[in-house]
C-alpha cells in the first residue's frame, strides 16, 4: 500500500520502519533532517513538508504520530496542512496521545472534507513500537476501522474498537489515569506495609492473591526487588518515564474538566506526578513515585 | 478440641457454628443473650463472663472476635478480662480488624503471662464466614501458627502467615487500603470515560486487558450492568459495605500517623467514604462510591 | 474621550453605562440585540461588528469584557477581529477574567501591530460593576496603564498595577485560588467545630482574633448566621456564585500545568467546587460550598 | 494562691516562673530534675510525684502542661494520679493540647470525684510563654473560667471562653487545622503567582487587600523577602514548628474521625505536613511548607 508518515520520533521511527519491513511503499516527513535520512536509508521515500506528502498522487493511507494536541491540529487544520491538499478518500489515521475534543474537532473537519479518520492512541512504549507489539485503542466509524486493520496490524497486536471518534483517546486517556493512581496507591500500601515490619515480598504476595490486586502491585510493583523485571528492580530505568505518566493524567484532567466530571483522585495523583517531577525526577521510571513518599 | 469463643456478631457466630460443625468442644460468651441462646441451640456451652470463660479447666484456644480495638483491649488486658485468669499455653488468637499497634500490645502482655497469641484478622465477609470460606491474614510466631492450623482451616480457605506479631493486622490494612483507592479510582475511570461517550462494557474490557487491571475493575466494578453478580448489578446491597471500608481506611489513617508514613490518596479515599457515608449512605456495598462523583 | 466597548453582558453593561454617565463619547458591540438596544437607549452609538467598531477614525481606547479565552482570542485575532482593522496607537484593554498564557499572547500580537494593550480583569461582582467600585488588576507597560487611569477610575475604585503583561491575570488566578481553599477550608474548620459542640458565633470569634482569620471567616463567613450581611445569612443567594469560582480555580490550575508548578490543594479545591457545582449548585454563591460536607 | 503546676517543658516552665513572679505558692513536678532543680533555684517547692503534689493540704489549683492525650490519661487518670488523691473542689486546669473527646473523658472522671475542671490549651507558643502573652481557649463551666481567671491573666493576655468541657481543645484544633491549610494555600498561590512571573512583594500586596487575604498572607508569608519579621525571611528558624504543626493536624483528623465529620482538606494538608516532616524539615517553621512545592 500506498503509505504516508508524519512524525518520526521515539515511537513514529520504529513503528515506520515495521511498515518498511513488511513492503509497503512508505513516505515520510518530520521536522528533523537526521530522522528522515535514517528513514530514507532504510528505504522510505522523504517528503519536504505535510502539504507535499498529502498531495502525493495514489496515496492511501496517511499516519501521524505527533507530541501533542497542537502539533495534531496544526498539521491538519493550519494552512499547509494536510486537509488542505489531501484528495477524498484517503484515510487519515492518528496515533498521537491527545484529548479527545481535539481528536473529534480534527475528525470532523476531516470528515467534511471527504476523508475519513480515526484516532488510534498506543500503549507499549518504544519496546512494543519496536517489536510491533503495540497495543492500538481505535475511535472512528467500524468501516474505517475495518479498512486500517491490516496496517496496524503490521505495527502492533492488540487492536481494540472503542467506538466512535474519539473513543480511542478516551479509553487511553481513562486507562491510564487508574493506572496512574493505581501505582501510587500501590507505592503507599506497600511503603506502609513495610514502615509497620512487613518484608515486601510477604506483603505483595499477599496483596497479589487478595482485593488489593493490580497490575502496578502484580506485574510492575513499584517497591525494588519484589518483581525480577519490573523497572524498580533496576534503579527505576527504562520503562514508562514519570513525565509521560504526568502529560496522560494531564489530559484526563482537562477532559473531566470539559465533561464536567469530578476525578477526585486523578487530580491529586495529576499533582504528586508533577510535585515529583519538579523535583529533578520527570525521566525515571513512573513507579518512582514510590520515592516520594519515602526517605 | 476444647475452644473458648467471644464474640458472636455477624462473622464470629458463623465462625462459630463451623467449629462446633467440625465437632469441638466450644464454649462461647457475648453480651447479647440472643447470640449465646442461638450457638448453645446449636451445642455450644454458655459462659457468663470472659472470665468465666478463660478459666475452664483443660481449655486449649481462646478466639475472639470484636468490634474495634478498645473491645480487644478491654476483653484481654482489663480487671476481669483474659489475661487476669486463663492458664499458661492456653494459645489465643484474636480476629477482630484492629490497628497493629493495639495487637502488638496486646500480644506482649499475653506473652508475658505465659500465653502465646496471634493476630488472624479475616477477609471474605459474612458470605466466607457461613461457607467457612475465610481468608485469615495471621501474624505471630511460626510454631503458633503452625499450632493454629487445625483450627483456621475449619473456618477459612486462606491461611497465610504474614510474620511477625501484628503482621496480619498490618497485611488486612495495607490490602484494604490498596482497594479502597483502586476502588474511587475505577469509579472515576468508568465515570470520566462514560461522560467522554464510551459504553461502559467496552471501556472495562480494554482496562481489563491493560495496565489499568485491578481487583475492582474485574471482579467488582462499581458501574451497574458490567459485572453480572457484582454488587453495582443490583443496586449496591449485599457485599462490603461503605462503612466497613470507611473503618478499614480509618485504620490505615491511623497506623501511617503512627509510622509517620504519608499516605495521600489513602487519607483523601478516607475522607471520601467519611463524605459518602454521612450523606446516608452507609449500608451501601463500597462500589456504591461511584454515585458520589456521579448525577 | 472616545471609547469602543466590546461584550455587554452582567459586568460588561454596568460598566459601559459608568463610561457613558462619566460624558465618554461611547460606541458598543455585543451579540446580543438587547444588549446593544439597552446600552443605545443609554447614550451609547451602535456598531454591527468588531471590526466596524475597531475601525472608527478618532477612537482612542477599546475596552473588551468577555466569558473566556476562546472569545478574547477570537475577537481581536480571527479574520475580522479588531488587529485586523484597528488604527495605530489605539489602547486596547482586556478586562476579562483568562488564563494569562492568552493574555501575553494576544497583548504581543497588539504590540506588533502597534497597539499597546493591558490585561484588567477585574474583582467585585456586578454590584461593584454597577456601582463602579471594581478592583481592576493590571498588566502591561507602565506609561499605558497611567494612560487608562482615568477611564478604569470610572468604572473601579481600586486600580492596582501587578506589573507586565498578562500579570493582572496572574494576580486574580492567584488570589482566587487562594480564596477558594480558604473557603473550603473555613467551611471545614467551622463544621468541624460545630459538630463538637461548639457554638458558631463563638468559633467565628475565635478564630478572626486568632492565627485562622482570613477574609472567608471574618467577611462572608459560611456558616449561616455567622455574618449578617454574607450569602451565609440568605441561603446563599447573590453574590459570587459557584460556577464562577470553579471557573477561576481551573484557570488556575490550567496556568499552573503551564508553569510546571504543583498546586495541590488548588487542584482538590477545584475537584470539590466541579462536585458540587454537577450536584446541581452552579448558581448558589460558593460559600455554599459548606453544604457538601454537611448532613 | 497555693498552686501545683504539673509539666515543666519549653511551655511549662516559663508558665510557672510567671506564677511565682506574681507572688504566688508553688509547687511543681516534672520527670525532669533538671527542670525541677531549676524552677526549685526560682522559688518553687518540689515534689517527688504527681500524688504527693496533689495531695498537699490547702491546694487551691493544679495546672498541667503535658505532651499529649496519653500522658493527661495517665497523670490524671492512673493509680497514682492526681484524681485518687486530690481534695474535693481544688480547681484541674489541664493546658495541654490535646483531643476533646479525652479532655472531656477526664473532666467528667474529676467531676464526679467533685473536682471542677476546665481545658485551656494555649496559642502564643515559648515565646509567649515567657512574655505572659499567651492566648488561653478555655472550656467548662462558667464559674470554673471565672474562678481561673486571675491565675490564667498571669500567664496571658487573651483568655477566651469557649462554652463547655472539651471546647477550649475544639477552637484551638478547628483554629489550627484553619490556619494550617491557609499556610498551604498561601504558599500554592504565592508560589504560583511568582512562577508566572511577578514580584512577590507586588503579589503579597494584591492579595492582602483582597479578597485571598489571610494572617498567613499578612502576618507570616512564607515567600523569603516579603515580611520583614516572619521567620521565611530568617531561613525559617523559630516560630511554630512543622512537627508541632503535624501533631495539631493530626488531633483534628482524630477528632472529626470521632465526629463523622468530612474534612477533605485538612486531611490532605495533614499529609503533606507528615510528607514534609518526614524529608526532615520537623524543626524548621511550619511556613516552610513552601519549600515542598519549589526547587
Amino acid at each position: 500500500m500506498k503509505i504516508g508518515f508524519i512524525g518520526l520520533g521515539n515511537m513514529g521511527a520504529p513503528m515506520a520502519q515495521n511498515l518498511l519491513k513488511a513492503g509497503h511503499d512508505l513516505t515520510v516527513y518530520d521536522l528533523s533532517e537526521t530522522a528522515l535520512a535514517q528513514l530514507n536509508r532504510a528505504g522510505a521515500k522523504i517528503a519536504q513538508s505535510a502539504a507535499e506528502l498529502s498531495s502525493i498522487p495514489g496515496m492511501e493511507v496517511i499516519i501521524t504520530m505527533l507530541p501533542a494536541s497542537q502539533h495534531v491540529r496544526s498539521v491538519y487544520l493550519n494552512q499547509g496542512g494536510i486537509l488542505e491538499v489531501v484528495a477524498k478518500d484517503v484515510l487519515l489515521i492518528d496515533c498521537s496521545t491527545i484529548d479527545p475534543q481535539t481528536a473529534r474537532e480534527v475528525a470532523k473537519a476531516a470528515l467534511s472534507k471527504g476523508n475519513p479518520m480515526l484516532d488510534a492512541p498506543v500503549s507499549g512504549g518504544t519496546g512494543g513500537a519496536e517489536a510491533g507489539t503495540l497495543t492500538f485503542m481505535v475511535g472512528g466509524a467500524k468501516k474505517d476501522f475495518e479498512r486500517a486493520q491490516t496496517i496496524l496490524t503490521t505495527m502492533g497486536k492488540n487492536i481494540v474498537y472503542c467506538g466512535d471518534s474519539g473513543n480511542g483517546q478516551v479509553a487511553k486517556v481513562a486507562n491510564n489515569m487508574l493506572l496512574g493512581i493505581s501505582m501510587v496507591a500501590t507505592a503507599e500500601a506497600m511503603s506502609l506495609g513495610v514502615s509497620l515490619g512487613m518484608d515486601p515480598k510477604v506483603l505483595a504476595g499477599i496483596i497479589n492473591t487478595s482485593s488489593g490486586r493490580c497490575w502496578s502491585s502484580e506485574i510492575y510493583n513499584p517497591y525494588p526487588g519484589v518483581v525480577e523485571n519490573a523497572p524498580a528492580s533496576r534503579a527505576y530505568s527504562g520503562g514508562f518515564g514519570v513525565d509521560l505518566m504526568l502529560k496522560d493524567l494531564s489530559l484526563a484532567t482537562e477532559a473531566a474538566k470539559f465533561a464536567k466530571q469530578p476525578v477526585i483522585l486523578g487530580a491529586v495523583t495529576q499533582q504528586l506526578y508533577q510535585l515529583f517531577s519538579s523535583q529533578g525526577n520527570g525521566k525515571l521510571d513512573f513507579s518512582s513515585i514510590i520515592n516520594l513518599h519515602n526517605k
